[in-house]
């Protein structure tokens, strides 16, 4: 078994990069300290993928190395020390335990959406076979309980239960395919359930470790929920006007499978006349042309979709910041919100 | 959400079918304060179903409604009551975690294998689809993680080894799919790992739940190993003998997926010349007509595969029922060894 390839500069890359927009030499300084905790965590990972039957272990270390920001791992940890601790040794397996199942659901989805390309490489689906991506999935989830049974059965219920919206989340969405009458408040629902739930929820037990009143475990749960939700919001914006090289996926997966997002509805909700018609015919087709995929892009932008929905990843953003105000004061809390912030200016 | 459809007769049906060749009306007395069992255990299961969106609550519904002999269930009130407790209650929520498990588990083979019918009725895979079934599968096993939250990290570590030694063994049958070169030996660990393993895993978590000695742990463990995998080599030989009336499945699903198992390992290792060319031929299509398939069982039968695969599930019986000596005697123990010695007269 091969040791993972670290994404492009890693998780300190992508942190600085998001840092490096503002001067702030105070937090690039904990980021040293911050590239330990995301590295011991992920010891913890590839220690728990190991298996009797070597096949299975490498589908799972292949899920767990085609890169990505740790991005749930990485706001765990800096929150567990903007609590106040100067370690981060109890909660690495459960920081592991939430990488695991977020690895676990992409490997699945890869599986529902047919899709061959993860992170610019080829997805377990496609390396493996359906059968080994199914069972790979599994036992990821497996691991990421084992990992979490340590823990009280508090921690360990809460994190269930958002593993379990995370299940409707990708039900509703894979329902809601092609239906443009969604609306706003169900699309946030979904995103809600799919994306933002488990980021709380692994924020939340930050707090419930540090044995923090329940006002702040809440307080950590909601920066969590909004900072999920804004990354989501962000990941829909960059399949339409991310660079593919950056984020190491092809453009418009959304328009092409249907699945609506901010930017289609509110096109959808704003367009009138023959473009409503246009954009309404091209979305719900079941194939659609490069040219048809350009067009539907150029409608949404007609229709002023894309600031409606950077104005709604700004409102996420500040509703999680405005959270923090109950976690004590100090560079680690900045670090939160600094990181809030550049979730919805990434590229990739 | 409806409850679910109790089975032809329920577990009472089925324990009494297996008791009913003998008179033992000492057993037959155990019966409705088991039965009682099951249907709390069963209160258990429905209970941690519903979700807010109700979609996958009724996929999951439906998964856990194609009845089940509960097998495992079973098992675990009969040995937790073999261990002197009058009472069930607090093994009932493990109990519904590992019958989970193993709903979990079939409707992502359903999906793996393209399955179209389980026990009878339509898999969730074609009552609900593909996404749906990968998915639901996903919440079965986030909400048996759930209900094991509540035991100590010991037995959440046991069974969860026990989930992953599941997904390798689903992995190495996989990859040994047309294999008429597996040999005895790993065609017993892919039975051990896929389907002993959790059952053994259940048992031992009742000896650890009532604060057992090791050796009672390990014996308990013992005999749930070599009672699944006893009922795993019936599976093998209902699926070339059984009535698909009693079982709910069609005849011959092995031999067209191309599945070997002790009959078919068996009879390649011991016919010969033209014969052994014909079996292997015919075994390792990938395309199999009705003819062809009738021929693999009757070559399976002049080879005398059936005699020597009944003899090993035997062998496995009595080394459960060995096992069983460390356990307290009296008629709990007594139905544990029954019910190993019903597993392979079982029809269904």
């Amino acid at each position: 078994m091969t040791a993972p390839s670290s994404p492009e500069g890693g998780v300190q890359g992508w942190v600085s990069s998001v840092l490096a927009q503002e001067e702030m030499p105070a937090l690039l300084r904990l980021l040293p300290e911050l590239g330990q905790d995301l590295s011991e965590i992920e010891e913890h990972i590839q220690a728990s993928l190991p298996t009797s039957y070597p096949f299975l272990g490498e589908a799972a270390a292949f899920a767990t190395a085609t890169g990505g920001k740790r991005l749930r791992a990485l706001l765990m940890a800096v929150a567990f020390r903007a609590l106040g601790s100067p370690e981060t040794t109890t909660i690495q397996p459960l920081a592991a335990a939430i990488q695991l199942i977020h690895t676990a659901t992409l490997v699945h989805d890869d599986v529902i959406d047919h899709a061959e390309l993860r992170r610019g490489k080829p997805s377990v689906l496609r390396a493996f076979g359906t059968p080994a991506a199914i069972v790979a999935g599994d036992y990821l989830f497996v691991r990421a309980f084992q990992l979490a049974a340590r823990y009280t059965p508090a921690i360990i219920l809460r994190c269930g239960e958002a593993c379990a919206e995370l299940a409707q989340g990708e039900m509703m969405q894979e329902n809601s395919r092609f239906d443009l009458t969604l609306g706003r408040e169900r699309y946030l629902k979904i995103v809600n359930l799919k994306t933002a739930s488990i980021v709380s929820a692994g924020l939340a037990c930050m707090g419930m470790v540090h044995d923090e009143p329940g006002a702040r475990v809440e307080a950590l749960a909601q920066y969590g929920d909004a900072v999920g939700t804004a990354f989501q919001i962000q990941d829909d914006l960059l399949d339409i006007y991310g660079d593919p090289d950056e984020t190491g996926k092809p453009l418009f997966s959304d328009f092409r499978e249907g699945i609506p997002t901010l930017l289609s509805l509110d096109a959808y909700a704003r367009l009138d006349g023959r473009e409503r018609s246009e954009f309404e015919r091209l979305f719900t087709a079941r194939r659609k042309r490069p040219a048809e995929l350009l067009r539907l892009k150029e409608l949404t932008e007609v229709a002023g979709a894309r600031a409606l929905t950077e104005t709604e990843a700004m409102r996420q953003v500040d509703r999680g910041v405005r959270a923090l105000q109950e976690l004590p004061g100090g560079p680690y809390r900045d670090l939160l919100e600094r990181i809030a912030r550049g979730v919805v200016s990434r590229r990739y």
